[in-house]
């Protein structure tokens, strides 16, 4: 038994509630514990998502609209917290898609790309982001995401990526864009094709065909060759860091970026990452606040799915309260050290987990090499073309686009697929975060359509058992002045109307309904709202000369009736232990 | 059986969607079932109404900024239209005090009190709520208005009376004020406390006192000396008339107005209202909107709750959806004939119901009496003093503050009591508009966080019996290599995060289970995002080595998911029809 004991999640949940020292950092448990078995998994996979990493950071910054080197510190300090604090032992956190483009559209409201007070908002805008989700842990409200569901996050991502990878056609194409919504920018390019630079859209391209390579026909021609698979992981994986390579010496060998004119990234300033403060200023606070919580969110949700998910491969727990605190420290690490809001990114991830991470010093090590990276290899960035950069973020993003979700929830349910829907029209056609909150309300309003229409069923009784069914689905009994109606919901706020109708409407027209009895045993909760339309619907009965009975309602439901005077004011001799006992009570002759 | 066949709230929803023509226009029906006996209740009923609202209409006009005889017009076509067009035969819609708050703070914030513009989009205002009222009846989203509960609602309305009453202190106090906020108009009245207009004072003082003894001691002394109900209901409803008559012949008489500057009504223009054409740019709509849509929802639940209390008094029946119909056509006339907002007001039509009204006839005759007393009396309002008009306000709104409802619904439960708190305060320290978005916030969040945690039970098999039960509650065997979980809730996006963590904590740490069997008696629903979590779980332990077993799931939810390819990619074997035959299959030897 102390098994089943052990796993009840009530038992499990107040277990939590310990706030164990090493419940907080959970380094000291895997520290504890580390064998030294696990350190050669730990060490390559933190040099492979490394790998990863440095090209990707620079790409993301640059869709942020951050110089590239933000990106790669973003990628130091907050991975070093999360290491220590972090109770996914494979989570790669670092800059991602989706906060990138939260981050250029919120911020980008306030400031101009490219100026000094930009990356200042930036990193403002982590601190703001740390804030919201160490309270949101600290305060154990991570129940919040649930707002945030499936299909609006499907909906809200898919659409995310088209903007992203359309917000890439001026680094590919090589034209200059002012900032336009998605829209605008379709056309903007279509209008300016025209004034495409040829080798930069031909340097993209490849780009995007070596990586496509990489990433779909490398891996099964690698196994064909039987190479193992701890070679073959890193080699897959290189893609982006080949490409930069390739592109990098093929700019400074013909100096295109000189003669033709192939946009780079530039100097890159060498050494380790600034200290830096965020604004403090509230209306700053005020003005960001806004992306903030949508970069919270959604970040969280990117976060703990893949964290979850690859926990529970090995049978490990992932806690999403300290989880919101460790990435809280995350993106404190971010604001402090010059970088902008990071989170736990879903390819790196599993790319950490299946080159063998063992514990949060796979993350550790990451950290560690990126370190290296900008204080020795920056000069190396000076001749990288933008457009590859475009074409890892083009690449990286095509996966999101997801069009079979949309096919599958359509065909489960016509609600959830119109949530999904209209999320992602509204992404595209108004904005990035009014389309996350209008897919919330949606989300909202479709739930509360739901439950406002519980099933109801009017009962009678099963031959001359003390069994009450459905009198449209059973041969029963019924009573000519009575009449027993069932609610298979709990009674609250969003079905007190169709309660009120239901009750009235058996009334409606039959003189002859002396006595009407509402049947609980479906009904595991009633809240204040629906209360009160008991309360008004006993005083409607009285007052048409009907007796108002409740039967079998639930032990927990009844305490607090009977502790807020209701049952009192209700009276006693019409709330019955079960429906037969009201029948009996009543003096119901069956027909 | 026919009864209860009729009472079912299925078929009556049924019954419904048929639209006959009769259903909406129910004049057609009281009209053609019309009862000589009526005609004295609906004639005495429509005059007592009348008598009530002549002042209430010109005091409410003033609350919301606008002339008095706004509040006049608001009061013909619209009662004329409502009469034959609601379900409620006793619902007495016109201007009501908290509508005509929410016009000021709407309007206010765009145009100055006092100018044509400002009375312009006051009826543009009513014509965007018979719109949205309009649409929402039509579509048959009546159901939206679920969104407020009665928390929230009981909240808004306490500080919406606060800061009603509080805005009539400055015509009870005769000083000038500019348009504030409800902290700064109570710190503005006191710094201005020495202007006080001393007579303006006493007479407010005298017309609140007169008011109060109508409202509470006279009925009771009138019913002492044997004053029959139909004579004492006209008197003891006739208090503002009263005062009103008093006041005005006490300035006349003295001419308070020019001698000690009393502030009156003044000029009211003689006639029918005129005809007036609501503005139909699109972005003065898109201004009006926030308010426009407040206005709809809570004039609607004002009107829809005292509709269907008194219906029910008589077993009839009011229908949601045409009440929509019948209050948007009723905002149409106010916004065509130079009036403002209006909605079902509680006081009166109790009044309306008390004095007898049998039919929609009593509306058309109040709506008669109306347009004869502004066709011929306007000229006795020139010397109504404003300080009576703000002491029926005050009078009108002190029932609203409602303290007993707070204290009773935080000993029933908290989070209630929490959102109703939060809402009042929100509208006082806020705005009245923000305060109720609020507190629907509050509600959801409130909601997902109830129902982020369902009660869940892990069982096992009580005696040899087919039985099984929570190993918490009941001596059960279990079998060390399975799991049986049982969530008593629907599956949907507010709870898949608890079903994850249930089902992945119930193996973590623990190798030695090989099954997971979940179990559906309770599980009435499972949207997309919970499909999709099963789906996750499903691949999530199969990698951890477990077997993932469905049992006992409801046939409409079965349905669905062998439609949409879930249970095929599940694995028939392991979808069984309870959990013995789960345990059964499994070969679960019990310990």
């Amino acid at each position: 038994m102390a098994t089943t004991k052990i796993i009840n999640g009530k038992l499990v949940a107040k277990h939590q509630k310990k706030p164990l020292f090493s419940h907080y950092l959970p380094v000291l448990s895997w520290g504890r514990a580390y064998q030294r078995e696990w350190l050669a998994g730990d060490l390559l996979a933190g040099l492979i998502v490394t790998i990863m990493l440095v090209p990707q950071g620079m790409a993301y910054a640059l869709l942020a609209g951050l110089p590239p080197q933000v990106g790669l510190y973003a990628s130091i300090l907050p991975l070093l917290l999360y290491g220590l604090l972090g109770t996914s032992r494979v989570l790669a956190v670092g800059p991602v898609a989706i906060v990138s483009l939260l981050v250029t559209s919120g911020v980008g409201e306030f400031a101009e790309i490219g100026t000094a007070e930009y990356v200042h908002l930036a990193l403002t805008l982590a601190l703001l982001v740390a804030v919201i989700q160490t309270m949101m842990g600290l305060f154990r409200v991570g129940f919040l995401v649930n707002f945030l569901s499936h299909p609006v996050l499907a909906g809200f991502t898919s659409a995310a990526a088209l903007v992203i990878g359309v917000s890439q056609l001026k680094h590919l194409l090589g034209i200059d864009m002012p900032r336009l919504e998605f829209l605008e920018t379709v056309l903007y390019a279509g209008e300016h094709l025209a004034d495409t630079h040829i080798v930069t859209l031909v340097m993209g391209i490849m780009g995007i065909a070596v990586l496509l390579y990489f990433k779909t026909a490398l891996g099964p021609q690698l196994a064909k060759m039987n190479v193992p698979k701890g070679v073959a992981i890193p080699i897959t994986k290189s893609g982006p860091l080949v490409i930069v390579l390739l592109g990098t010496i093929v700019v400074m060998a013909f100096q295109l970026n000189e003669i033709s004119g192939v946009k780079v990234v530039g100097d890159v300033p060498p050494g380790l990452p600034p200290l830096t403060m965020p604004s403090l200023d509230l209306t700053v606070w005020q003005m960001l606040l806004p992306t903030a919580l949508a970069i919270s969110f959604v970040g969280f949700m990117e976060s703990i799915s893949v964290a979850k998910s690859l926990a529970s491969k090995k049978r490990q727990r992932v806690d999403s309260n300290q989880e919101l605190v460790a990435l809280g420290a995350a993106n404190l690490g971010a604001a402090l050290t010059g970088g902008y809001p990071v989170t736990g990114g879903f390819s790196r991830s599993v790319v950490n987990y299946e080159a063998g991470a063992n514990s949060g010093l796979a993350s550790i090590v990451t950290a560690v090499c990126i370190a290296l990276t900008v204080i020795f290899l920056t000069p190396l960035f000076q001749f990288l073309p933008q457009a590859l950069l475009a074409a890892i973020i083009v690449v990286a993003v095509l996966g999101l686009i997801d069009i079979k979700t949309f096919r599958r929830v359509w065909k489960y349910n016509k609600g959830d697929a119109a949530a999904m829907a209209i999320t992602f029209l509204a992404v595209l056609a108004i904005s990035i975060e009014t389309g996350i909150l209008i897919g919330v309300a949606v989300t909202m309003i479709m739930f509360v359509w739901r439950t406002s229409r519980p099933h109801v069923a009017v009962v009678g009784r099963l031959g001359d058992s003390e069994i009450y069914r459905n009198v449209l689905r059973h041969p029963v009994q019924t009573c000519p002045n009575v009449v027993a109606i069932r609610i298979d919901e709990s009674l609250y706020f969003a079905n007190t109307k169709q309660l009120e109708d239901t009750v009235l409407n058996s009334i409606t027209g039959n003189p002859q309904i002396e006595h009407v009895i509402l049947i609980g045993t479906a009904v595991n909760f009633i809240d204040a709202s629906a209360l009160e339309t008991l309360e008004s619907l006993h005083k409607e009965l009285t007052d048409a000369g009907v007796t108002f009975h409740l039967a079998a309602i639930k032990g927990p439901v009844m305490d607090r009736l009977v502790d807020v005077g209701f049952i009192k004011q209700f009276g006693e001799d019409h709330v019955h232990l079960s429906t037969h006992e009201a029948m009996k009570t009543i003096g119901c002759s069956f027909a």
